[in-house]
């Protein structure tokens, strides 16, 4: 079959904008589904906007009927036709009313039978799909979600822009700081052992500009980490990164919010309320045992410590004399769903955690309380009412250290609240975390490690116990929260040359070390700089929440897997010797 | 001194925007000038905006006073105070009309002696104003070309968007196809011997979301290329990358145009007119010698073989039969300037272009010709009605094979019309060059190479002529050209799986080399594929050009020097062992 060519027609709208009224149209696009019935032939003509139907019939020209006849699923079409009203309404469809009777058919390229039917692929499997991504692609609900992320872009760059700031492109071939994540690392080829490392962020270049003056900088910047990789994590990503001069903490929040209140708003059609609410870190974990609450629904944990104290039970006296509490959580309702051997597993659960155990009391006819034969008159009624426990309720109680019994009771919150359904859809629950450690404790090694990057500004009334109390120094830093998932951080950064100094030192680095690492940065500060902070957005995160997607590779093009690789190109691949030898490197191990 | 913070005071204008009513405002900014005249001191305070003066009298509050004594060249400060006007105006000046007299100081931070004045630094060598690429990006000159380069790609978005483009990012690690240009190379810490490469352009990609059905894509694209690098080039670039479906050449030329048109209203207040103007490619080499043909000036090439075919001039003579040809420019007025010597500067340059030597006619009183003795009676009136000569003009010819003659006079045209300001500024003349040559002669390995990535449509009257006649192959792909700079380069794309499997013979490829390189590529479109095109706009290049700067280092913020290096982060470095080992990689030498 010889193809036809577009000679003589131009597309006039697009399938899934053809309007209602007659009128003479040319579209163009993919042929979704074809209804050969032998005199009458439809085929339903699909773009990325929608569908439209071709309609083809005794009345239509021979040669047009009979090159319909040829058409066959994915194959690239261009019509010329009228527009008419269709004889059985699809309601299902913007276009469902008419059709569009063809007087010129143009088969503009064929298609092989494709591995699996490209709108209709809800069952194959993710690999098959992966491999054929560009057909995959085709699909209306990915395609959605691709358009929905260049809206999102394109509405952040309005708002941020519409504020003063300036999108300014920093290197992707920079110097290698590994700092939490390893680089991914490109040789030179003009300087033999030399290396660039991609940026695991912009962020010396933006603190940078700031000294510079630049004064309010944004980028939509990829970003490369080479960590072990997680469910869903890509190892390349685009970060909404941004920066500013002149401003404090609230003065970012405050830019912030009224992105996402104009994000929301023009997307999804969802009036976010300003401002919107602050958490302490310490509330939050003490509260629901996350720095990243999900506050769509209550459960929070209860301590009950005092309740409990005098209880002679060894779990609970035991956890309380190291220093730790005792803490609960009331599943409302829990005592139906959660049999016996239901609970079993949540104990499991919570020890897979790092908990030692689970204490339970489960109220369905009457409160069965698994620590029962320890208690005195009484004290079960003074558990149940400091919780607030009723009949039909499951409480969860743990017993350790706080930074074990928070995280369990943290996450089992998580998994009754959605087990019992009552995580609300369709609601955007946003939470700044604020106040958040400036060190954290590496039990490994045995020594405070930065929570953040060192460039992190620590809260000013913490300056004076910054060495005689660590544990104690909370940070300018901040995160932004949406339904339990981490949307963003940031930070206030270290203006002051000899504060930025002595945090180096505070996080044991020599002067070598500092030297080598970021020795032009800590220079640049003693050139002057103004007070400076900023943040960074998950563009994919951000993305698959407002898409509703399941996964991060529901609003990327072309993801990578979970072992970084590319299924459709086979990449990452072996290379020509040639190429190596230029840069200077040799592969010590070859993967089977 | 101790600092000072921002407490209680935030910024209300920016310093060249302080408007000239009486008022109290708050700015901040860099102390750009200091003029301490005992009870009178003044300071220009500078942002990204511009300057404005704060002054300090025997009137200021003495402790405001006192600090602004304090202050020196580059301190960060933020000045509240009352708008009056100033008793002298600086015309220069936006805000040159008012000062701020000064009630409230605060020093933000302090700066050490800068290595040279940030805003008088033309001066400076250029390595040290890169290592301190800091404080040079604080000029104002530099200041503003990355705001106008900010606004280009602004626009640029703006105007895509509206016209149906979606963004959609590609990958940065993708598999090596090494075509061209060296590719950068990232190892595989996963997969043990095995590399992804950075995209030397997302073109793959690109051609990919037309097959998936994304009908117009484009992307503000980082790409990288391991070149040697020339003078004015960076390992790493931006480009506008763009793609159509269900278009052809024109339709995708007048998209650009369109653009073209709102970029140079909307930066320079340009009226384009459209259409642009078309040239062949073989019409731009007769007439200008180059595929990027300055417009802005005459001077073209005249071809005079049959003038002076008779002429009795082994140069000449050798050069016709040879099947070569005999051109001229003819430098108009040029006579005064080039004295015998400064032709023989011409002549070496024309040798090493490749032309043997150069003839000329230099008429300063009497027409003296360089082979004057071999001319017979009237022959050289001939030649100077030929290409229009008349007194004071100079006449350059060139006789041999026209790939020599053609880029010789294009070359010299370009210096002469240089050397004697022919060429007006502030002039944009933009050129189609269409009708490239699908193949180019590779003369060391004797053999026809494809011109242009391997995906390039030829047109349609040429493709009977595929296998029989390479030199003759002409290429649906064409150049847009701004006053001899090549901005954009484009292509249709061969979308028929049989031809493009044609193509890829017609190159020497070998299914294996096939199936290996493209195999995804080539699968993809047995699925259909629309009828597309597109082009590629270096935006590195356009801000450049809009910026009137003299190197691509003035439109990007950290740019890399000749040998792809940074200096200011001194990048490439040496990376720790581990991080190769991880890698599975050793380096085989390292630059001393």
């Amino acid at each position: 079959m010889k193809l036809d060519t577009m000679k003589g027609l131009r597309r006039t709208h697009y399938c899934g904008e053809v309007p209602e009224t007659e009128q003479e149209v040319v579209v163009c696009g993919f042929a979704d589904r074809v209804r050969d019935m032998g005199n009458l032939i439809f085929i339903n003509l699909r773009d990325r906007t929608g569908l439209v139907q071709l309609a083809f019939n005794d009345e239509t020209d021979r040669a047009v009927f009979e090159k319909a006849q040829l058409v066959k699923g994915e194959y690239v079409l261009m019509a010329k036709g009228m527009v008419r009203p269709r004889e059985s309404v699809n309601e299902k469809l913007k276009t469902g009313k008419i059709e569009v009777a063809v007087t010129d058919l143009r088969i503009l390229s064929k298609a092989e039978t494709t591995p699996f039917e490209v709108t209709n692929s809800d069952k194959v499997n993710d690999e098959l799909k992966l491999k054929y991504r560009y057909l995959d692609l085709r699909n209306p609900k990915l395609q959605k979600n691709i358009i929905t992320r260049h809206k999102i872009a394109q509405i952040t760059r309005e708002y941020f822009y519409d504020n003063g700031f300036l999108e300014i492109e920093t290197p992707m071939m920079m110097k290698s700081t590994p700092e939490g994540a390893r680089d991914y690392l490109v040789p030179s080829r003009v300087h033999a052992g030399k290396f660039y490392a991609l940026p695991q962020s912009p962020q010396i270049y933006k603190q940078l500009l700031m000294i510079s003056g630049y004064d309010r900088y944004i980028q939509l910047a990829r970003c490369f980490r080479d960590e072990d990789l997680r469910a869903d994590r890509q190892p390349e990503f685009t970060q909404i990164d941004l920066e500013m001069s002149f401003v404090d903490q609230e003065d970012i929040q405050a830019c912030i919010e009224g992105y996402i209140e104009k994000l929301f708003k023009e997307i999804l059609g969802v009036e976010v309320t300003l401002p919107l609410p602050r958490l302490t870190f310490a509330d939050a974990m003490s509260r629901y045992g996350s720095d990243k609450p999900d506050t769509r629904f209550g459960m929070e944990i209860q301590d009950i410590t005092d309740t409990v104290k005098d209880i002679d039970f060894v779990v609970f006296k035991s956890a309380i004399e190291a220093g730790g509490s005792v803490r609960a959580i009331n599943v409302k309702g829990g005592a139906a769903t959660y049999t016996r051997k239901e609970i079993d597993k949540l104990v499991e659960h919570a020890k897979g955690i790092g908990a030692k155990g689970l204490a339970y009391i489960r109220w369905a006819d009457e409160p069965n309380c698994s620590f029962k034969k320890f208690l005195g008159e009484g004290d079960l009624e003074k558990i149940n009412a400091a919780v607030g426990a009723e009949k039909g309720d499951l409480v969860l109680i743990c017993a350790d250290k706080n930074k074990v019994v928070l995280p369990t009771l943290g996450a089992l919150r998580l998994i009754c609240g959605k087990r019992l359904g009552v995580i609300p859809e369709g609601k955007f629950n946003f939470v700044w975390i604020t106040e958040m450690p400036f060190f954290e404790y590496d039990d490994e090694n045995d020594t405070w490690v930065a929570a953040h990057h060192p460039f992190t500004m620590p809260m000013e009334e913490c300056l004076d116990y910054l060495d005689t109390d660590p544990a104690n120094v909370r940070a300018k830093a901040w995160d932004l929260v949406l339904n339990g998932t981490e949307l963003s951080s940031g930070s206030m950064r270290i203006t002051d040359f000899e504060l930025q100094q002595k945090m180096f030192e505070a996080l044991g680095m020599t002067d070598e070390e500092i030297e080598a690492k970021f020795g032009f940065l800590v220079d640049a500060y003693r050139y002057a700089a103004p007070p400076h902070g900023g943040m960074g957005i998950g563009l994919d995160r951000l993305s698959m929440i407002i898409c509703n997607a399941d996964s991060l590779r529901d609003v990327i093009a072309f993801p990578k897997v979970q072992n970084a690789s590319e299924l459709m190109s086979a990449c990452p691949s072996t290379v020509d010797e040639k190429q190596l030898e230029e840069l200077h490197i040799k592969t010590t191990e070859i993967e089977e």
